[in-house]
């Protein structure tokens, strides 16, 4: 099994790429979001595992527009914590350590630790390189941010464990592949998930009236967004999640009668819902 | 005027203060988010500009929790361009610029050109500081990505204007003050924007009964997110943004029975829409 994920060994997707598929996939690192998308498309890698939302910073829309622009299908989920730890050479002392490398948004979330410590900070381009860069340097005094993956790929010893000022830090990420790729397996109500994009005719009450599609069925939403159409006004796109599986009739059936009332809609894909 | 914005002087939020606020306002950068709201709060600063959404990167969920934490009420929006632009020391050329600073997420939507540049990247803590960094150092080869505003303050040349890959790169600021500060303008209709927050009861249709109390009363809702509280399963916040204002009775009468299905509702502000 080939997982692509962005970022280096060690990073937080990369950690999620091995929770996703725990019996050592092969790894396939990509720069960017879109490389990602493209590996699996291009059947560079079986499977891509994409941040879609996190706990402190909302969804990410970009990754939203891959998945409308590609042809692949959400296939699970994994809720990755994000625990961020001070990492040092084997042997280096907290007290000792003098400048910390890491991820601007890492170092920012955590600030009050880094204060109490002294150390400068220096902005990196991720968290898994800097824990790679501080253990090329080779110096004591020089510490990185990261997760723990981060600390046994680069033989870095933990000199802290938790070192964020935010409480529950979390990254939700799919695995997506080819249709058909991965087998289905049989839907089985509240267990399954799915996702989709709709946008529905601009019409007074158009969304109160496509909850109420759910609503009537006894149809749980997992989560409901609407992301604006910046290049039109009054123009929305939906995110929507719901428990449930197209194999279901009741499913299927509100997912009929919502294509009735929408401009546009993509079912993303229907899966097991990740803890 | 003493505006409070997170970064550094010649950052986006910089611009989008100076968007609120034309007339050369006392500006008083902030390390955190947080910082921002201390200093409103703490009369440090009359006014708050802070990031809400990004057209690519979805709601910051951050400044959601610090609305609900502190006493601040929303008076204002802007919309910000996010143009990333090349900038280098006055009369540097394209062809000789050998290393380009800026933070991380800005050298990635900027990868395509910078790839066809072949330029090496180095990661900054923020964009408007990597400009002021190039401007000290002096060296012609050297470039930072930020905006107009940073080559102004920091007397740099825009070597590239446009430079992202990314079309409609929007940020959405909110101002903040202390309720009160501001005089209420007279509610004009779809002119103005109201903001809040709301728990409702856990029972199933919640959400599908709270949007017909909107529906029935033809307010127009330009935001709806869920956000889940990771603490407790099942129990879901949801954002929500409708044209109208607290001083017109349909949307008085609107509140007031959105309250009594809810666990939990603020009202964060209500203020002239942004362009």
């Amino acid at each position: 099994m080939r997982v692509a994920f962005q970022g280096e060994p060690g990073a937080y997707s990369h950690e999620a790429a091995l929770a996703h598929s725990p019996q050592e996939p092969e790894i396939v690192p990509c720069r960017t979001f879109r490389d990602v998308f493209r590996a699996v498309a291009g059947e560079g890698a079986d499977v891509g595992i994409v941040p879609i939302e996190n706990s402190l910073t909302g969804s990410i829309h970009e990754v939203y527009d891959l998945l409308l622009e590609f042809p692949l299908e959400i296939v699970g989920e994994v809720f990755q914590p994000i625990a961020h730890k001070l990492l040092g050479l084997p042997g280096a002392r907290l007290e000792g350590i003098r400048d910390v490398y890491s991820h601007p948004q890492a170092l920012w979330q955590c600030e009050s630790f880094l204060e109490t410590l002294g150390a400068e900070r220096h902005a990196f381009y991720d968290t898994a390189g800097a824990a790679r860069w501080v253990a090329e340097q080779g110096d004591p005094v020089r510490a990185a941010i990261a997760g723990p993956l981060a600390a046994e790929l680069y033989g870095l010893e933990v000199l802290r464990e938790d070192v964020s000022d935010c409480e529950r830090n979390t990254t939700r990420f799919l695995a997506l592949t080819l249709p058909g790729r991965v087998p289905p397996e049989a839907p089985g109500g509240q267990r399954w998930r799915t996702s989709l994009v709709v946008e529905l005719r601009h019409e007074p009450g158009a969304l109160y009236r496509a909850l109420g599609i759910f609503a009537e069925r006894g149809i749980n939403l997992t989560k409901l967004e609407s992301r604006p159409l910046r290049t039109e006004r009054w123009r929305y796109r939906f995110y929507l999640d719901f428990e449930g599986h197209r194999g279901e009739a009741h499913v299927q059936d509100a997912l009929a009668r919502l294509r009735e009332q929408a401009v546009f809609l993509r079912v993303l894909g229907a899966y097991v819902k990740g803890s």
